[in-house]
C-alpha cells in the first residue's frame, strides 16, 4: 500500500485524544476537528481553528464520535506457521513440558512450521490475526522475525512481514530477532550460533534491508547479556537500532544492557530492578509491556510499574502475539490486561499503543500522535469517553479506521 | 425471530463435535454431516448415514470445517444502561470505593441507569453488546434483570431481555434477579426489601410471565441464606426453577443452599466447600464457574475445579457480562480464562458453553449438543481443531452461525 490519499480530508465534528504531550493527559481537545492532506495531518485542533485553503476538501461528519490516533503494536511475532494449540491442550490435560517436546512441541514446532512454510504461506497464514489487530483499528504494526534461526527462513520471515503491508492499509516495521532461540542444528553451542547471527545472518538481512532493528531474547533459556551483546555491536555496526526481550523470567541485568546500547525499546521486564529502570530512563529506551505473555503463562512477578514511573521511562503495551506464550490479537484487550493485571492507568494504557509505542519504533516523529505533520493514521471510536477502549472486555466500538489519510 | 427454515437443510463436509455424552470427549465426528427440517436436527452423525428423503434439501459443503453446537451464555447481565469505564478510571487512578460511591459509582449508577431509561433505550444500548457475542457464534443467552429492584423496573428489564429475541436470531432465557442488591429506598431494612421480592415483585413477574427462572446475591454485601431462601420458596411456590450467585467472596454455604433448592445452577463458586460441591452433585445442580468477574476484580482464590470434577459435577462457562465486575462480552475469551487462570481442560471450556450450559438453563434437551431432536443451532469455524477455540485470545474465527435451522 504505497498510495495515500491526494485529496484533502476534514474530519469534523468530533472529540480528540491527541496524545500531545504538551496538553498533558490524553491531551483531549472537545470540539474538534482533524484535516489531511497528502495522508499527513495539517490540523488536529478545534474545528473553529481549521485553516483555510482546503475549499475542495472531502469532508467527514464525525458525528461527535472520539478520534485517537491509530493504535500502535510495538511488539509482535505475528509471521508464523501452524499454531500451538496442540501442546496447549495436552499442557491443560496435564502433560509435563517434556512430554509436549516430545511430541514435537515447543518453538521447535515454530520453527519447523516456518522453515517448511514458502513466504506466500507465511503471508497467508498471517494475514488473518493481522486482520483481527487491523479490525481493533491497529495502523502501525511492528513483526519480528525469530522463528527461522537460519539465514534464509529468518530472511524469508522478514519478506513476508514487509508484504503485510502491500496486501493491507498498514505500516510494518520489521525486526530481525535471530537471537530467540538456539536451533537444534546447532548442537546446543549458543557462542558459535551468535557468531553466524552476528557475523553472517545480521549483515546479510542489513544488505537487503529486510529489518529497521535487531532484537535478542536475554535469558537462562536463552542467550547471555554477553551474547547479547555481541549481537547488539554487529547491529551497531550496522546502523540499526536495537530492543532487547530483558527480564522475563529472571533478572539478568537485560534492562541496563539494553540502556547500555541506547535500546529503542527493553521488552517484558517482569524482574527489572531499579537500576535497570533507572538506566532506561537516562538512555530513552522504553519500557514495552507485554501483558498478554504474563497471562498467558501465568506469570505471577508483575513488572515494576511504579519504578517506570518514578523514573519517568514511558510505557508501552504491545500483544507480543506469538503462538507459544502470547495467541493474542487483541491491543483493546492488551490495554484492559495493562490494567486490570498491573494497574496501569487509562492514560497509561492508551498512551502505551499510541505516543510511546511509536517510541518504542523510533517513529515518534512520523505517528503516535493528532500532530501536525505526522501521518493521517486515526482511529475512529464509537464510545462516549476514552476509558472505555480500555474498561470493556472483548467488544470492539470501533467506527472507522484511517491510514495514511484514506 | 418466530421463524425458522422450512426447508430442509444439509450441512455437509464436516466435522463435528457433537457435544454427545454418550460418545465421549467432544464427541467428535470425522466426516460428519448435519440435517435440519423445521429447525430442528434430523441428523448429527457421518455423511455416510444421512437419511434419505430430503431430496428437495438445500446442501451447504462446510469444506472440512469444524461444526459444534451454537454456543450458550448461561449467565449475563446483558441489559443496563450506560457503562461504569467512569469509575474504573477513578478507580485506577487510586480512588478509593468510597470516593467512587460519593462520585455516583457502583451498583447505583447501574440501577440509576435502568431506572431512567425507557424499554426502547435498554434494548438499544444491549444490542451492540449481543452482537459482539453472537459474533462468536452465541445462539442461546441467559440475561437476569436486578439492576431495576422495584417492581416496575425488573419487569422493564426482562421485557428488553426478551425483545432482543425479536430483534436477533437467537434464544433468549430471562431470569428475575429482584435479590441482587439492596434498593437506596430501602433505608437498609434487607429483609423489608427481600419481603417486596418474594411477595410482591415476584409473583407479578410470574403472571406476566417474564422469567424463566429465578436468582438471588447470596453474599454478606448482599442477601443471607435465609433471605434467599425466602425468595426461593416464593419461586417454588410459583413453579419457577431457581439459581443462585453463590460464594464468590466467602463461603456462606451458598453451593449447598442452591442444591437444597434443586436450583438449576450455583454460580461464582470460588469459596465453596467439598461439603456444597457434594450437595450440588447429588442435586444435578450446574457448577457455573465466571472467570471473567474473577479476573477483573483481581480475585485471587480460585472456584475448586478438582472438587467439582471429583463430584462430578458439570461445569458450565459464562461471560457474567456486567458493566461492574465483568464488562466482557466474548465467549471464546471466556474459555481461554477457564484454561488459563483455572487450569479447566479443553473438553471442560468446550463443553461448559455448549453441554452443560444448556444444563444450567434447563433446555439440556433442546440445545447444547448436536443430537436429532434439538434445535439446529450451529457454529461453524474456521479451525484445524477444536482445542484452538480455547487458546487462542482475542481472535474470533467464526465462519457461520445457524439459529434454528438458519
Ligand atoms: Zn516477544
Ligand atoms: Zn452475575
Amino acid at each position: 500500500m504505497a498510495g495515500s490519499a491526494a485529496r484533502p480530508t476534514i474530519w469534523r465534528n468530533a472529540r480528540l485524544a491527541t496524545l500531545r504531550l504538551d496538553l498533558g493527559g490524553l491531551g483531549e481537545i472537545e470540539s474538534g476537528a482533524v484535516a489531511a492532506v497528502d495522508g499527513r495531518i495539517v490540523h488536529a485542533g478545534t474545528e473553529a481553528d481549521l485553516p483555510t485553503g482546503l475549499g475542495d476538501a472531502q469532508v467527514i461528519d464525525c458525528e461527535g464520535r472520539w478520534i485517537t490516533p491509530g493504535l500502535i503494536d510495538c511488539h509482535t511475532h505475528l509471521v508464523y506457521a501452524g499454531n500451538r494449540a496442540n501442546e496447549f491442550e495436552m499442557r491443560l490435560a496435564g502433560a509435563s513440558y517434556e512430554e509436549v517436546a516430545k511430541a514435537g512441541g515447543g518453538i521447535v514446532s515454530s520453527v519447523r512450521g516456518v522453515r517448511a512454510a514458502s513466504e506466500d504461506q507465511l503471508v497467508k497464514e498471517t494475514l488473518p490475526r493481522l486482520d483481527a489487530l487491523l479490525a481493533e483499528g491497529v495502523t502501525t504494526i511492528e513483526v519480528k522475525s525469530g522463528y527461522g534461526l537460519d539465514g534464509e527462513s529468518e530472511a524469508k520471515s522478514l519478506r513476508a512481514a514487509r508484504r503485510l503491508a502491500s496486501e493491507r492499509k498498514v505500516s510494518v516495521r520489521t525486526t530481525f530477532l535471530g537471537a530467540h532461540a538456539l536451533p537444534v542444528e546447532a548442537g546446543g553451542d549458543k557462542d558459535a550460533y551468535i557468531e553466524k547471527v552476528a557475523s553472517e545472518m545480521l549483515p546479510a538481512i542489513a544488505r537487503d534491508g529486510l529489518a529497521d532493528a535487531v532484537d535478542g531474547f536475554c535469558e537462562g533459556i536463552a542467550f547471555s547479556p554477553e551474547q547479547i551483546a555481541r549481537v547488539f555491536d554487529a547491529a551497531k555496526a550496522l546502523g540499526l537500532p536495537v530492543k532487547l526481550h530483558a527480564d522475563q523470567l529472571s533478572d539478568l541485568d537485560g534492562a541496563a544492557l539494553a540502556a547500555r546500547y541506547g535500546a529503542l525499546s527493553a521488552d517484558h521486564l517482569e524482574h527489572t530492578s531499579a537500576l535497570g529502570a533507572e538506566a532506561m530512563s537516562r538512555s530513552g529506551t522504553v519500557a514495552t509491556i507485554l501483558p498478554g505473555a504474563f497471562y498467558f503463562i501465568r506469570e505471577t512477578k508483575k513488572p515494576p510499574i511504579d519504578l517506570f514511573r518514578r523514573f519517568n521511562v514511558p510505557m508501552a503495551l504491545a500483544t507480543d502475539s506469538n503462538p507459544g506464550t502470547s495467541p493474542l490479537t487483541s491491543l483493546l484487550l492488551t490495554m484492559n490486561m495493562g490494567a486490570t493485571l498491573f494497574s496501569m492507568t487509562v492514560e497509561e494504557c492508551i498512551a502505551g499503543v499510541t505516543r510511546h509505542a511509536a517510541q518504542a519504533l523510533g517513529l515518534q516523529d512520523e505517528v503516535g500522535t493528532l500532530e501536525t505533520d505526522k501521518w493521517a493514521d486515526l482511529a475512529i471510536w464509537d464510545i462516549e469517553r476514552p476509558a472505555e477502549l480500555v474498561y470493556r472486555i472483548g467488544f470492539n466500538p470501533l467506527h472507522a479506521r484511517v491510514w495514511r489519510g484514506w
